[in-house]
């Protein structure tokens, strides 16, 4: 397995990332190269600070970077010598088998889309979250990668979010729902209805519309719906997930009486906590691209960046884009041409 | 101050809409007369149950009712002696100031776009909701009335839910963004670019762009979306905050020395519960129309419908739809007509 971690980008720089790439070199033996891509000197640094001399580790060095300042596409075609272009690269040239990063996300899609083109029978691409609940965790698709989607994108969604909720998460028989404002069949827009008509041709386990209430209720595993609305549903979800943990906490702190009681019941909140972790996946997957693509968040330290180097190793393992490519291959011979 | 008050088609019958006209009635000496719209025995059973005499109540018997399970302008057509219909008709004669009803979402917008219209100027209804954060809240627009948008009618919910905001929650100066997937200008849908470039003309507060990220962090006082996204937001918003809730109370339940802290801090739980409560608004305003329209929880008991007439005859005391007439005027000359 050789893994190219773009290690610029990140809101922390890079030592944390490089951090990150020694954890994941200590815990994961199946990795047999580890490209770090980015200022050679700050990896040489980097490497130096945490005392990683692995002989796994190769540096490809890479001028320039893609900030959060840049509009992907112009980044992408200005930064030739970007460190995600090089991470890139080094997928295409058949040197790593998954890329790593931390960076801008348009620009890591922008990049990824560009150069490595999309599995065939993929029109768009679309990045993938999983999201902790009581009871489940479900995969919510597309996060931002296509914002523009028409139906046939939104069952290519269906289709990949499903082979990705069995594959990596361990979910048998994943019920996909479409994303709409209402469970009612005739509820949504052209786009959701369109998409729910074409589903319904298929072998996935689709379970019509979803509405918002339920997502949190264990009743869907692969949630649909277009880059736009998904990036705001995942946002939503963060703001008031830690919005609910501030607010709770500031309360908890009001006076002794309370914080005694917090301090008794704490494990309680700690288990939420580590259930709720976005670092245990470190990092959403781009799906439908020649290549195992993994967006880490941007404020990913180091734990984060070694689980999201697991996560895309076990891609690359279950051999998830080849059964993604058969998968779309045979439900687009199932949908009318037009569509 | 004339009410309408719908008694059918709430998830707990008639009795607990009835119980909640005399509560309005007890606190509210502002209501000169308050129609109870529906079964007639059923009402005059009703009143009986919790004692109310009030010589203000009127009954207007309405033999049908538009349930979840019609298509709303289906019911709406073959249902002309609906409750909702009835009430409706009420403030479309003249003889009642405001509607409030807790049944069918769909059919309450059908029935009140029928038979009241649209203000002067207005393109669509929208349906704002009002959501607690630590700091603030902000009021979410249109959470479902208009699934299919355009530019300017984001921009006449903007300045429609910035009116609500200042007049009935008492924000200064409301700050208003549209809701899309990422701060930068560039982000978004056509729909929404058009309506940001419409909204700088205004002399709204405008903060452009808004993300799920901002929603809990007290940045933006009014976010404007179609019915579509603010309907999956709106209720992604109550499933985690419920999911949330509900996760918390079983760990805090799994053993004696987390229940012993969970009561010790009880007072903090109690605080948030007590400003997330749904009950406090009581319903969300149907903004737009001709007259003051309020769809209460399907679930409201009686103390949501005294609130939800509370806030109604704020609407009407403080002419919020004389307001909205005025301001949507203003904003519609500033416009480029093809807009």
């Amino acid at each position: 397995m050789r893994i190219a971690l773009d290690v610029m980008g990140g809101d922390h720089g890079p030592d944390v990332i490089i951090d990150g790439a020694r954890l994941a070199l200590q815990s994961n033996d199946r990795i047999t190269e580890l490209f770090l891509v980015g200022n050679e000197e700050e990896i040489k640094a980097g490497l130096a600070k945490v005392e990683c001399r692995d002989s796994r580790v190769k540096i490809i060095h890479a001028s320039e970077v893609i900030t959060m300042e840049d509009k992907p596409m112009d980044g992408v075609r200005r930064k030739r010598d970007s460190s995600i272009l090089r991470a890139v690269e080094l997928v295409k040239d058949g040197k790593a088998d998954a890329i790593i990063s931390s960076g801008n996300t348009g620009g890591i899609v922008a990049a990824a889309s560009v150069r490595l083109r999309r599995i065939e029978g993929v029109e768009h691409p679309a990045i993938a979250t999983v999201i902790p609940t009581e009871k489940n965790e479900f995969v919510l698709l597309d996060a931002g990668a296509s914002v523009e989607c028409e139906p046939i994108h939104l069952l290519h969604f269906a289709v990949m979010g499903s082979i990705y909720s069995q594959y990596i998460l361990g979910c048998k028989s994943p019920r996909v729902g479409i994303l709409s404002n209402g469970t009612e069949s005739h509820k949504g827009t052209a786009l959701t209805q369109g998409a729910a008509a074409l589903c319904k041709l298929t072998n996935l386990n689709f379970v019509g519309n979803v509405e918002g209430h339920d997502l949190f209720n264990n009743r869907v595993d692969v949630v649909v719906c277009d880059g736009f609305v998904g990036n705001i549903v995942l946002k939503t979800i963060e703001s008031l997930a830690r919005g609910m943990t501030s607010w709770i906490k500031t309360e908890l702190m009001k006076n002794p009486k309370r914080m005694f009681g917090a301090m008794m019941a704490k494990n309680a909140f700690t288990t939420i906590k580590h259930r709720m972790d976005p670092d245990a996946h470190g990092g959403a997957p781009l799906l439908g691209l020649n290549g195992v693509v993994t967006k880490a968040h941007g404020s990913a330290r180091a734990r984060a960046i070694m689980n999201a180097i697991r996560v895309s190793s076990e891609s690359v393992q279950n051999k998830l884009n080849e059964t993604i490519r058969q998968e779309i291959a045979t439900v687009n011979q199932r949908v009318p041409a037009k569509a």
